[in-house]
């Protein structure tokens, strides 16, 4: 199971990016991140710190946990 | 709110290690992280990477978005 939660973070950037409409580069500008680091990031190759997932969380305006959801569960869906 | 996913993060790990009884010395036996790094991430003193999250959410048997909610709720009382 090791590793799997960077997949779950690649697939939640990927898909919250996607809501907006953001490029790599317009995700960097909000989140303060590089736009390489978002790159990492979305091919699961970095081990993100919590701080810079709490920068990544504010800059799509969710809570870090909804960050780290399975697929694309929202937590509204959850009973 | 810049390091509040730490104290989020702290509350939790307390929470949890208190649901299972667990010392700090047990919880690192379980998690494979040293005792000093738990007892950091319990005073929010340490910006955990993604992977040692997983570590501590596989020990609890929780998911790593688990780690992360906010206070005593559970991901079944969320609406």
């Amino acid at each position: 199971m090791q590793g799997r939660a960077r997949i779950l973070l690649a697939t939640r950037v990927r898909m919250l990016r996607a809501r907006y409409g953001w490029s790599q580069e317009r995700l960097a500008e909000v989140s303060g991140l590089h736009r390489n680091y978002i790159g990492h990031i979305e091919r699961a190759e970095l081990n993100i710190g919590l701080d810079n997932l709490e920068r990544l969380a504010c800059a799509f305006d969710v809570s870090v946990a909804e960050m780290l959801l399975d697929g694309g569960m929202e937590q509204g869906d959850r009973r």
